[in-house]
């Protein structure tokens, strides 16, 4: 028998919708213990925020997000808004005892996201952060793989996130579609947007990270302001790239950039180990490339696995082998781990404090950037 | 303002999984001028339909599907059960007024066929055959292609689909999981199943084929029947290959298996036409390959268009450039389209009279094994 | 200790070259019991003759073939002249004892061959047909998978052969570069030019052939001579399909044309087994695909296996893992197993005979496609 | 009218085939102003000096690399020895008035090279330094189309020379085979032998790298030595990542590894440019990636070139399109280019001017990765 679960989504632009699909589908696939319910969105536009309830079938909508912390009905909040926002919101959120998911990265720094982690573990309140590759089922996969010592040894882990939309300078900074761009939303460029994602896989699979070394450029120096229409530098980083150590002996090399003509959204890593290596990218996330050096070798080569079949980790749930799935899934698969666990009263991965571990790389990056020299992280 | 549109779904298969997902996911993606309701899931055992409505969100649940249509309520039949239903489903469906959705292929022989159009014309309701690679967008991409005339005269069409599911001959015949061996339900086996796939494509990127040759093989003569245990000899056709001519002159090359090793749904096509070239598989469904001889000799090379920015067919109302959909959403562009398209009063392709000219093709293919010599098809 | 073996060589072509380099370089790269020494080159036009002599290191150039064969101190005729001439070239040197190396195809039909096979055989010299594509390591590679078992039971054979060089109805027939349009030089067109090749592969991996049905076209009707400027009707197949069965109960699908725009030399071929699958391709000659299904479900995909390491076929002699070869290289293994083969009295597969074997399927296919039925084969 | 060109080559190992195996193909394919004359080999022990000589057709042999230099009938010291005798040989060499290719790197440290450079350019011989990797024809496109200026400013140069040879800690230094772990023979690891390679080509396509900041590890701190089987310290670099700063503005992210389990020779590159890009790798060094952002965006993607038609650099030189060559051809284009520009008294690059500053740039990421902190380079 599933309980409903009242969701109050806070957000209604990409991550809202990606969100929002995940909490529909995700009792149309997995056997959950609770059965979520779109009770309501909140955001800043009350034309818009009655759209976007309309379209995906929410109760209702507001555009004051203390009205969802207030509403004794709404079981989860879900943080679906700029960086920025995270603190007040979660804090808050915590404080009223709801569960919350909120979207990466957890903060603008970790000084920000500290007093976040706090309010949750104070409150005891289910908490994860929203970096989603994780619960991609060949990501979910390189993660099982590691964890039978079938890779041995690490030596190393290497890990891109390329993307190219704004090599323009005509695109501007600030405003609902380019938040990404203005420091003072987003809190820092590719670091936080996308090395973080990278950040939070590598730790996943390899560890925590010991030291960074790091280099930071911004290509385009100033743009326009979405909303103000005025010229004004730019604050965030257009490109970051820095090398590593892991605890584990291991070695980093990490890159980010929106100036790599050619790539949408190419996240990319790869893991040799001593008897075994693998590699995934994002533009198809559907195969994991995995080399053993066990095999015979007239037939060693790197295996390009079809991530379909039912044993696959979630792909049991979905269709037939051969038959992939995309983008979307992977925020109903988390949608899915966390009613499970919170209804045992167990955590899901990555929390709060997780993501604050991420955080701190990102951090230490951006300040071995400045510095010019390494910086070691604690944690 | 969207009218709903109450939908009685006839199976809660495979199939039936894919269409009710596309009811309920279509109008939050797209905007459509009816809002499916998911009124009646209609399956033979009433605890899995029971189940099914439940997990679906179907209002109701029935083991009768007269019941179905004799709902004056119900807009919409869709149908998802094995071949040999289909023809008797959908004439006493169109005889009642419905709109229909019918799974692929159309019947089990183009003499079964041949009635259905007949009702449906008759009727003059809106009417789908569930060819629904179609609409993966890649492959709507390269009818746009063809369609501008950027490959010029086309010299060869081919296409393949192979699969390797059935090389065990411990996989049964009959039944619920695998009626698609039973040559009495599914009424042949690649041809019917896999090859009508590429044969609807082809003809819709072609145009029609005027005459074919092939060769069929039966691999494992025998197999259990999941229902009756008892042994019998296998009536459908594991492996089929055929060659043909089409009405523009060009050549093609057909072969479909499920004794292929390695490959679990591989529907692959490739066209080269005396400018360029386009190839395709379903494997990485979100790519589309493109050779154009007309590019700068020393920069030519096949591309891999990664297809998922918005101003790719449908990609507008998913994700941002470099997300990938998957195999579930050529069913949701599917809803989508019929919807659009029956509000206007306009047919949406492959109607049941295309999917006849397909049955046609795939008649012919078998006659033309059977006899060892070419058989000429006429439309 | 090595002893010379003289080399004469007629034609200086395309394929004079190959041979050419073949000889020169084997003996730095393989132990052989003979030296091979570039004795005289044989072509027709004087000045280009001993052009080529100078280029290529020949003691010495005639314009008559008949000298070549005339000349006691030849031990090796080398025919690398349009098809046409094969037969009696190679009927002469057999008769004049000498070793003999043809180029593919044997002749331009197998009644044309059956006598250059009794000639050999009669005369018991060692002799080849330049099928070279055997000997890309990845080729010989797949035979030794076949033969080890590691596929089982064979299903399904597959090959291609795609050009697009001929798509412009400005290509000429006839003369030194376009005589494989002629069919009086070239005796056919795809057929023997390039299915032959995957022909051959194919009974050397798969066994005989036992029945085929094909298909043929010819896209542009006429083209003017190269020679004489005059327009005459092409009389070459342009295009040809045809589907077989093995002697093994395999079924074969094979596919040629010179019109699949965006392929210069695509030969591929996939092998379909109980067990595990083989695929290889021209473009990337140095790579065999291999799928084994015994592999743990969750690392099972196909392996890109990098054909270069030391205990490949081959490959030992050339230089380190990772780093590749190429087409020419081919030419090199056939010259060093004949040589090798020679010494040991050891014929050297493919022989005459069995050359004659690969013109008999050529031939049925032709009379196939003619007759729009069947047609078995008799070795 | 060529004229003879005698070659005197030092060391038979690895190098010493491949550019013997240059020296004798050059001139059956390209046309030369020079005709080399395998004059002498010399390597340390007679017996496989004199092998060497009988396999490749060296006229002589001798062990003592001074009796090279004093023959005065040698035109061209060719350097195939480890790193620690080149300086004394090149010295010598342009004393005695030698041309001289030497093998790469051109020194263990640049402040051993710098005398090299002086003495070559004192003596005014024409020098080269074999970073052969630039003239695989696919990266000779790559300088052909950055410097038409197609990619637009450069934002970001990628490189990794990946390969995992050297896992097992039972891989010993020194020695003939070895001799790559030994510093004293060798300078550094990974760093010279193969990022030299990365540095080499990224300054030719892309100008020269003004600051770097490095991180090396040795992973397997001792191994027994070959020669004299004690266990030692390993003193070089197993694994070098490095970031750095173009002149142009671009960042660049270099790493290269012995411990990449799966990659034999992975030698890649990526290159983002305004435009376009450019990506290559050595695993199939006849394509090369090219995407274009001006093509149509529906038709926009990764083109994979397949370098092999006769306008691709060096291209013509061979066999027809679609028909590949390898790695050695790199060497062969060497020496054509080599012998053409010194018949008319111009310089090859990279000569060993050019060959210092890549030095510079592996000390400089070497005293980084010691220091913790960025280097600048003075050129």
């Amino acid at each position: 028998m599933t309980k409903p679960l009242n969701v109050g989504m806070i957000g209604y632009g990409f991550m809202g919708r990606t969100h929002s699909n995940a909490y529909r589908k995700a009792p149309n696939f997995f056997d959950l213990p609770y059965k979520p319910v779109l009770k309501t969105i909140c955001g800043l536009e009350e034309k818009e925020a009655k759209a976007f309830a309309d379209r995906w079938g929410y109760e209702s909508y507001v555009t004051d997000w203390r009205k969802v912390i207030d509403d004794k009905s709404i079981d989860v909040v879900d943080i679906c808004v700029p960086n920025n926002y995270h603190a007040e919101i979660a804090i808050a959120a915590a404080e009223a005892g709801k569960m919350i998911i909120c979207e990466k990265p957890l903060a603008r720094t970790a000084a920000e996201a500290e007093p976040m982690v706090q309010a949750v573990e104070k409150a005891g309140v289910a908490n994860l952060v929203s970096f989603n590759y994780r619960r991609v089922p060949a990501v979910t996969l390189a993660k099982k793989l590691i964890d039978e010592g079938r890779l041995g040894k690490i030596f190393h882990y290497r890990a891109n996130f390329l993307q190219d939309w704004t090599i323009s300078s005509q695109v501007p900074q600030g405003g609902m579609a380019t938040w990404r761009l203005d420091v003072k939303a987003a809190g820092s460029g590719v670091t936080g947007d996308l090395l973080a994602h990278c950040i939070d896989t590598a730790m996943w699979h390899n560890g925590p990270i010991s030291a960074v070394c790091g280099m930071t450029e911004t290509f385009v120096k100033q743009r326009m302001h979405a909303e103000t229409g005025k010229v004004e530098p730019v604050g965030i980083d257009d490109a970051c790239t820095f090398f590593c150590r892991f605890d584990n002996g291991s070695l980093g090399n990490f890159e980010s950039t929106r100036y790599a003509r050619g790539h949408k959204a190419l996240y990319t890593f790869e893991i040799n180990g001593e008897n075994a290596s693998i590699a995934w990218d994002l533009h198809d996330l559907h195969r994991l490339s995995y080399f053993d050096h066990r095999d015979d070798s007239i037939v060693r080569g790197w295996r390009s696995v079809h991530v379909t079949d039912g044993d696959m980790p979630y792909m049991g749930k979905w269709w037939v082998p051969g038959l992939q799935i995309g983008y979307e899934h992977s925020f109903v698969h988390q949608v899915a781990d966390f009613l499970e666990n919170a209804a045992k009263g167990q955590p899901t991965s990555p929390t709060f404090r997780e993501a604050l571990a991420t955080q701190k790389v990102c951090d230490a990056v951006l300040a071995s950037a400045k510095a010019g020299k390494w910086e070691t992280i604690k944690y």
